[in-house]
């Protein structure tokens, strides 16, 4: 959009005087950084090879069969999918994920333990917002979404990073870092996380449920990628086996399509409700139209059926990945090996600079992100986060010899 | 949605030990209410001819065209619909509200000067959520969009109704709130107001932006209803006389359908890259779907089409209603005559009160708002709004018969 000569472009000198950032909110000052915004801005780039957005394939977007359930809802005059809906979501396409949910986890969530939410970040948001009071502690995976860190920061929250493993967040960790103090929030992602690409054991599944009960906290539990198993697995989901101290934020864009915006949050009534109370003052309600193309789309089977061949084609990708980094990483470089999902999360040695290290691989032709922004405490100086979702199976070796090239270079 | 006799719905009583609102945020104890959930509830009841959601109607929705858009984005293979989008909105979509507003406005916002939102009430989380500290004052008319005063409220600011009449804002009345203290933000609705169908006049527009640039504070217009004058007459807006003070915050939900959840928003650089900022967390970007859709439906002139036939189909409804009120209602109640939007504000006499007159109506089998929502401060108990958008040309004498058998019940 170029800039014109005329108008609001430029206001005449004499009334710049405003300095906007002396009347913003306290909270502004806490620096959120514009990650989000940064990696979205990415996503147009096609000179280079990218691992770094955590985008679906565009092969797993919906086909022409979107655009023949829109003309029927548009012949059938089905004025619910134009109108406003209600906050928590129309009554049709709530009881889709609801029902979806029950199959999933064998467990339903009642009327009032559902909200149909504009994607998954608008659920920590909305309990960013419910729960944070100025200095409150968030506790998160080190490193987790950084989404997530950007939304409690945004509430002013502490938020403080527990160690995890490969069988994802270390409980004795958890432990201690609660013995030190109680948090409000719990941030985990508990399947094939991103960025690290581990899940949770079934065991400490359970473990993490009962610290919750014992210590009163909520755990926000992020499934982005929990139906996106390579096989198919699927241990039972923290809300499944806390639904009293757990709030389940999904999101139809890794199974759907992310243009789409919807997601949803289960959890307690109490806090279901006031969520949606929150709501209301997002957006309203989750886009109606986009709730009954879902519905109609997973009603007639077509999701099931795009999930399936997703796990497909991302557990190839993840093969050829693998395959290539055994190839050609040098002997010192070490990464995750995940079970479904996007992501790898690699470990350089002892002394490299994994932004200097994306930094030469972007002039390589390759991009992935250095880990920085996955950690909320300054971590992540020698990780790297390799997204293997949207890279063409033939061009997957040949990015991995790229940044191979721009690992070899350091020192 | 039916509960089961297991899972989440029940969890064991020994279990139900926490109390979630004891863990809440100070912010959710200022209570904003539940107005917007509670009208966006009642939008299904067909038992009633409903005078109260401002809802457009449904013969404005967009027809078979849509489906043929969206068949052409699949076809053409265009990614940007359904993947993730830049959190400021898809470069097509911008350019094509940016030319708009150019149009309309003889201004164009510059690149960092503009926003896609979804939807208007988001605009104005946004801004409360960058500019209010707990006890910052905002000013806005009394009455107003009770969105607005939840919005505000939900960051704990003090919101503080400035006086109208049938010009609008009162200007006398807005010097002297600001004298006892100066305001973060002012908000207001300059055309067709919600609930007052007042207008700003156009001295008073020129007025108002002196005043903000004088003290230093932001105002916040929402232009819900300028396209909707029932002659098209549109006075400059507060945006094109003051780009350096004036945040524009608009919405397609009235001249495209609400169930696309679209707006946007015009402003200072500062103040829209904040707001971007901030958006990154509520829904990451507008759905780039509806924003493909918008924009093509636009460039094709459907938009414009469209909104010239919704001038005359809610001029028509107001004159069906201003005749059938000049006829039905008893002589000691006035109302407003707007010239464009969908309201119409009504006044009964000293001792009436607005909530039992709204309950009675209801058992007449007419719906209309009472008036108490709209204030901040406990006023409007005599007031109601009559919002004429969706009912039907046959249905508007008959509803306010029994509005009027309502009000004659009254004593």
């Amino acid at each position: 959009m170029a800039r014109t000569d005329v108008g609001p472009g430029q206001p005449p000198v004499e009334q710049q005087l405003i300095r906007w950032a002396e009347a913003f909110a306290a909270r502004t000052r806490a620096d959120v950084g514009e990650g989000i915004a940064e990696i979205l801005a990415l996503s147009g780039a096609t000179d280079v090879i990218s691992f770094s957005g955590g985008f679906p394939d565009p092969s797993t977007f919906p086909g022409p069969i979107l655009a023949d359930l829109l003309r029927e809802l548009i012949e059938q005059e089905d004025a619910s999918a134009f109108q406003y809906a209600p906050t928590a979501g129309l009554p049709g396409p709530r009881d889709f994920m609801a029902s979806r949910l029950e199959a999933l986890e064998g467990a339903r969530p009642a009327e009032d333990e559902l909200l149909i939410t504009s994607g998954a970040v608008e659920c920590l948001e909305l309990a960013g917002k419910t729960f944070l009071d100025p200095g409150d502690l968030v506790l998160v995976e080190g490193p987790t979404y950084l989404g997530a860190i950007m939304a409690f920061r945004s509430f002013e929250a502490e938020v403080q990073a527990v160690a995890m493993d490969d069988q994802g967040l270390d409980i004795v960790a958890l432990e201690a870092a609660i013995a030190a103090r109680t948090p409000k929030l719990l941030y985990t992602i508990p399947d094939h996380q991103n960025p690290a690409g581990v899940s949770l054991s079934t065991e400490r599944r359970a473990a993490l449920v009962d610290v919750a009960r014992r210590h009163g906290f909520l755990v926000v539990e992020d499934v982005a990628y929990r139906e996106l198993g390579f096989d198919g697995e699927r241990p039972p989901s923290l809300w499944s086996l806390g639904p009293d101290v757990v709030l389940q934020c999904g999101t139809f864009s890794k199974t759907f399509f992310p243009g789409v915006r919807l997601g949803w949050a289960a959890g307690p009534a109490e806090v279901v409700q006031r969520l949606t109370a929150a709501k209301q003052l997002t957006d309203q309600c989750a886009s109606p139209l986009a709730q009954r193309l879902l519905e109609e789309y997973g009603r007639r089977g077509h999701l099931d059926r795009g999930i399936a061949a997703s796990r497909g084609l991302y557990g190839q990708r993840w093969r050829l990945l693998g395959d290539a980094l055994e190839r050609h990483m040098p002997g010192d470089v070490t990464w995750t090996r995940p079970r479904g999902g996007f992501f790898s999360w690699l470990e350089l040695p002892e002394g490299a600079d994994a932004v200097e290290v994306t930094r030469r691989a972007m002039r390589e032709g390759v991009a992935v992100v250095p880990g920085l922004p996955f950690f909320s405490d300054g971590r992540g100086s020698r990780h790297v986060r390799v997204a293997f979702s949207r890279v063409a199976d033939e061009d997957i070796e040949e990015g991995v010899i790229r940044l191979g090239a721009a690992l070899q270079a350091r020192t």
